[in-house]
């Protein structure tokens, strides 16, 4: 009943991480409501991602500009950056992670995004990858980091594998760390479950 | 932070209908994780957009294809089809309803797609001119239409829309009809509400 050009819209957004065959439907008819020009954007701005590159450090994406960076290094603007600490490390999972604390402007180190966490609890091949990209780019540069800190979410999967990962780059690092546990600012003692009050009182300061 | 092609991506994602910031960015990670092709295919599908056109007289999305259609005619595949009723007429809400109705195989009419009610319950400049348009086709093609089913969600916006139009078109028609009220199919008496049952009552058979 739909044509095919709309058909297949549908087929490729439905695949898309948590768009469902409803919303890549939705979609379809607001754009076309929406006319050619807005089709045209929409298609222009996601074939521009084509020319973005992962840093081969990090694996943070970053578009390649003349003036800023050094075509040969593949690095992005946080690991190019002089003033950034080395051998401080963050492995985090996510790029909205990266983002995340990047925010905070606390943390002058670098990073390694490792990838959403499978719900086994047993790395991907590329995930195993990148962390032994970690360790030869430590030994190679500095024998030992000053510090890593394996900042995942303290959530069962985060922990589990969060202390796995510590085990394996303990030997990396003068210092390994996690991020601290206890109340969100804002959050009231009251309403805290008893995991993160327990956390609040281990980290107590 | 973030190259700006990504940013950009994230930016023009976010205002589309049900895509927040936060899925716009989570759908940019994940493309420039897929890599080019990837990329090339979801940009190809949604620029293949601006070839569809609406339906001169059901506003129902189509393509234009040489050995289907006369290019003149401007008409979707239902509307063009000689077999399907033209002076019964079902006024739909979205393109979805339009395809839910469709599927159930029991409409031989053919339809006016009349866009989304907005809360206010006043009709939009683009819906008063589709209404005037199915009004003036009627009247040119047979004087009185058989039969005009407004076919809204039976939700309070829609019944209230629905009570207006059905004011307006009612001299359009021999005959103008809602859909049934009643239990839906599966469901069982004890979890109706009272709406739903009365509706039931009325309209027992």
């Amino acid at each position: 009943m739909l044509p095919d050009k709309v058909q297949k819209f549908i087929d490729f957004f439905s695949e898309l991480p948590s768009i469902g065959p409803r919303q890549a439907t939705r979609l379809a008819f607001y754009l076309i409501r929406r006319g050619k020009t807005a089709i045209a954007s929409i298609a222009g701005v996601t074939g521009n991602l084509a020319d973005i590159k992962t840093c081969s450090q990090c694996f943070f994406p970053y578009e390649l500009i003349k003036r800023n960076f050094d075509g040969k290094t593949g690095l992005c603007q946080i690991c190019a950056n002089p003033k950034r600490r080395q051998d401080i490390i963050a492995v985090v999972e996510k790029e909205t992670d990266f983002m995340s604390i990047e925010k905070t402007k606390k943390f002058q180190g670098r990073y390694l995004i490792l990838g959403e966490l499978s719900k086994d609890g047993i790395l991907e091949s590329e995930q195993k990858l990148r962390l032994s990209h970690l360790k030869n780019s430590i030994q190679k540069n500095f024998g030992q980091a000053e510090e890593i800190i394996v900042a995942f979410s303290p959530t069962t999967l985060g922990d589990l594998e969060a202390s796995l990962i510590f085990e394996e780059l303990k030997p990396m690092a003068k210092k390994i760390t996690r991020l601290g546990r206890g109340l969100p600012t804002g959050g009231e003692i009251e309403f805290a479950d008893e995991d993160t009050l327990s956390g609040a009182l281990e980290n107590r300061r």
